[in-house]
């Protein structure tokens, strides 16, 4: 990378957001500075790089914003040399902005729901809709290799780690229960080889780190309601 | 295009996400053959075509399908040259896909509520997150150009046409208050840009039939309750 590039992170932690950011720039090799922010406390900083949504991650390439895990992620790949991330086949590309879609507003919402809503049913409601769209995504989605789309960590495996590494946290921290490997094979399958990668495992934040920071946030929005 | 090429498209007359993807396609200059669909009675081909979501537009590509209006507006600016949907500019790049991102999970969500919910508070909290989500994109956005980013149409002007075109017909169908132009004065000239486009105008279904869908849509799902 020149001398004159200038990439920072604005993250947290526990996000499984912040960690897609990390993984395209890991891949890619980028040297970066990582800033931990509050989101009890937003800085400055982190107010004017992000004042639509206010989420981390942001990337700030020489000091413009750029904000969305998966927009983040594309604009790594497009920015960058070296690790492809999205396939170069136009096919697999719209297959992969699909399905992560799919993870977003199908699988990600549901699991939202089913760990942090007030409300015991609709909690049930959402782990419900979870399972129904884990089901959709392990019968319909076509693994065409090792990863989604060949043998190196691409866009979509990026995207479907949330499903792999935190949903199993979290639905241990929230006590409901969504994804059992078992019932998803092929799901179960694609995740081992993602999980399995030593770039992926250098930017999954501890386990026990996250149990402890979803339990606590699982007694502060649900408590015994 | 190569005469072994086989383009279709399977969508419904008042669709705001099949005008995109056809748009994307005369932008290109692609010949394409249009299906039409009854959402009532969906045929085969379209069930087979999107499994997961069982929604228009849906894009066939030598009988490969690629679903999404914006994944098949990016498929269609890779897979063909000519005209360029997305801005050269990683940064611009990532800018469109963030706020047709917005488009999409703030504006028109809200105005989905406030159109067709059937409980009257719920419209009018709709309607309230679609205006407080329109002022936002009206002071955040900043277009570059006479279009989003230059001077032909690009991917946001695509994505942004919903706003430009549907919504002031679905408020008047749904009697709510959404968008008037006049309160988002940059929406406002970048919207009149968009709509004056000679190909973007070859793709706008006439305001008659959709005032007339939509009256009998909302009369429909919400009547007088």
């Amino acid at each position: 990378m020149a001398s004159n590039q200038q990439v920072k992170i604005l993250g947290f932690v526990a996000s499984p957001f912040v960690a897609r950011a990390e993984l395209a720039l890991k891949l890619k090799g980028v040297q970066y500075e990582y800033i931990q922010e509050s989101l009890a406390n937003k800085s400055d900083l982190f107010l004017k790089s992000n004042p639509v949504h206010k989420k981390v991650p942001v990337l700030l390439h020489n000091n413009k914003p750029v904000c969305e895990s998966l927009v983040i992620v594309e604009y790594v790949d497009e920015t960058w040399t070296g690790h492809p991330i999205l396939p170069s086949d136009p096919y697999y590309r719209a297959l992969s902005r699909f399905w992560s879609r799919f993870i977003e507003d199908q699988v990600w919402l549901a699991v939202f729901k089913a760990a942090w809503n007030p409300n015991k049913q609709e909690r049930e409601k959402g782990a419900e809709e979870a399972r129904e769209a884990l089901k959709i995504m392990d019968k319909e989605l076509k693994v065409n290799g090792k990863f989604f789309n060949g043998d190196s960590v691409g866009f979509l495996d990026i995207a479907a780690l949330i499903i792999f590494y935190w949903v199993p946290i979290i639905q241990e921290a929230s006590e409901f229960n969504v994804y059992s490997g078992d019932k998803y094979p092929n799901l179960e399958k694609w995740g081992q080889e993602v999980l399995n990668d030593p770039v992926v495992k250098g930017v999954l934040p501890p386990r026990d780190v996250l149990l402890s920071f979803f339990k606590t946030r699982f007694q502060s929005l649900v408590g015994s309601k």
